[in-house]
């Protein structure tokens, strides 16, 4: 069996019994053709030429979305994904941000840059906090682990979640975390409607994709003072361009889509890539299968 | 029984079977005498007043640390201090920190400031990490808690650990938390020598007293890149001035002695005067009580 995966150190050293890898970079394409394609940090048109490789059967994207690759796979071409790989870090930088927001690292961190030692009272620690998690899966399950010592009251709501029972739970939380897929239901789901129903002074936490929030409306509940603030892990548009208004929100505290990241993440993902194509050489199901017609 | 409280809101709608409330102030003291004083955000010059009223014969002082309170106290006064208070916010605001630095979020509010969009993985987790916990009390407890879900490695240091063990400990952390009070003995305690047996790349943590650390050393261990950085709510000097160079480290995050506040701090500190008061009151013995000698 061969496969192709990208020119990374951690992948040149892979080795499974059986089959052989071929290695791809932006500037160098391996010849001939392959049985299976994983995909992972290549940009659109490296991503389509793998996609449509000659003698792919299978394609594993090491990404948890798959809003990049659904409808550009040929007939016939099985996709399967990596969510287990982003999960964790997912959970734990989401918690890291609300904490962050709690204890107000973010204006302590812009008085720091200025030499200001100003104190205040106005922190939180997330005890008991009313937690909505918009988008209840693999990684809202670990965020709820985490959040367990905190005694926070934790609400998964899932898109089979009755509107009047989302509603209620919205109007109670103390934080809203995103971890909703990118699909055309999802696309804007956070509207101005949405943001007019929570607690005043609740925040917003958004991990899941940039598409899921009005940017407009967010601005304006920020401005209005409704909202107490947000944090970012994406954002529409993405990146955010130099001179975007949301940059400059006090109260809002950006990072730029990395979440999942992890200095080992490269080499997890090759170990990651390593176990997949075993099970597959060894003619078992790997985990991570995509159905036709699923949409994350 | 009369007992005199800061004049602040939380304090005069205190009602306790028995006891008369006497509210003092900068600006304003009551007259006469009294049993009991609660010392709380008191400058020194009141706060000497208060330890020398005629007739107090104990001291409640809502803040953990004793040292601005130890060695000024009049014979036969008994003092009491409020721990729990401030446990569990320390606690916490010393997990938002480590999370904070592990996810890079000061370096990316650093980013959001110029408007830059800036990926990078060289991110953490805290998960499995080596935590040395030095000054392992009731704040130690907790976070040892709130660091179990992280599947972190914790050791507790204390006063009587062997100094060999202390110092294997401290060259296999991945973080190092100070949680020490201040005594003679623990006046720079964290110094060249103790920076040099760290791990290269590992954090250090200081939540207790800023006289733990040796600024100087500390700076040289930043600047060489030994120490990884460095989660700073206390310093020394205190306030820190604001050309010292502490404030310009990119990998120190700084906040300005504000661990254990929180928006609800002076009602719960309130709650706590009138639980213990009423104790008092009922000649039943209050919990926190400092021992002659005792020296945090």
């Amino acid at each position: 069996m061969r496969v192709l995966v990208p020119d990374l150190k951690e992948f040149r050293t892979l080795r499974v019994e059986g089959v052989e890898f071929a290695f791809y970079s932006e500037s160098q394409l391996p010849e001939g053709e392959a049985e299976g394609a994983v995909l992972w940090l290549a940009p659109a048109p490296l991503r389509d030429r793998l996609l449509t490789w000659p003698g792919v059967k299978w394609v594993l994207t090491l990404t948890a979305g798959i809003d990049h690759v659904a409808g550009r796979l040929p007939q016939g071409v099985t996709l399967y994904n990596a969510h287990r790989l982003h999960d964790r870090a997912v959970a734990v930088h989401t918690l890291a941000g609300m904490l962050a927001a709690e204890r107000g690292l973010h204006r302590f961190r812009d008085a720091q840059q200025q030499g200001r030692w100003q104190r205040t009272l106005n922190l939180g620690t997330l005890d008991g906090a009313d937690v909505v998690i918009w988008g209840y899966g693999h990684i809202g399950k670990i965020l709820e682990d985490l959040l367990r010592p905190f005694h926070a009251r934790v609400t998964g709501l899932r898109s089979r979640t009755p509107a009047a029972e989302r509603d209620a739970a919205l109007a109670e939380a103390d934080w809203v975390v995103l971890l909703l897929p990118s699909t055309p239901e999802t696309q804007g789901i956070v509207n101005a409607d949405v943001l007019a129903r929570l607690k005043p002074g609740a925040w917003l936490s958004n991990q899941g994709r940039g598409s899921l929030i009005d940017t407009g409306a967010l601005l304006a509940a920020l401005d209005s003072g409704h909202l107490g603030g947000a944090v970012l892990d994406v954002t529409d548009p993405e990146p955010l361009p130099e001179d975007h208004p949301l940059w400059q929100q006090p109260n809002v505290l950006i990072t730029p889509h990395i979440a999942s990241s992890t200095r080992d993440l490269i080499a997890r993902g090759a170990e990651y890539t390593r176990a997949f194509v075993e099970a597959m050489a060894a003619g078992r199901e790997p985990a991570g299968r995509v159905e036709p017609g699923q949409k994350y």
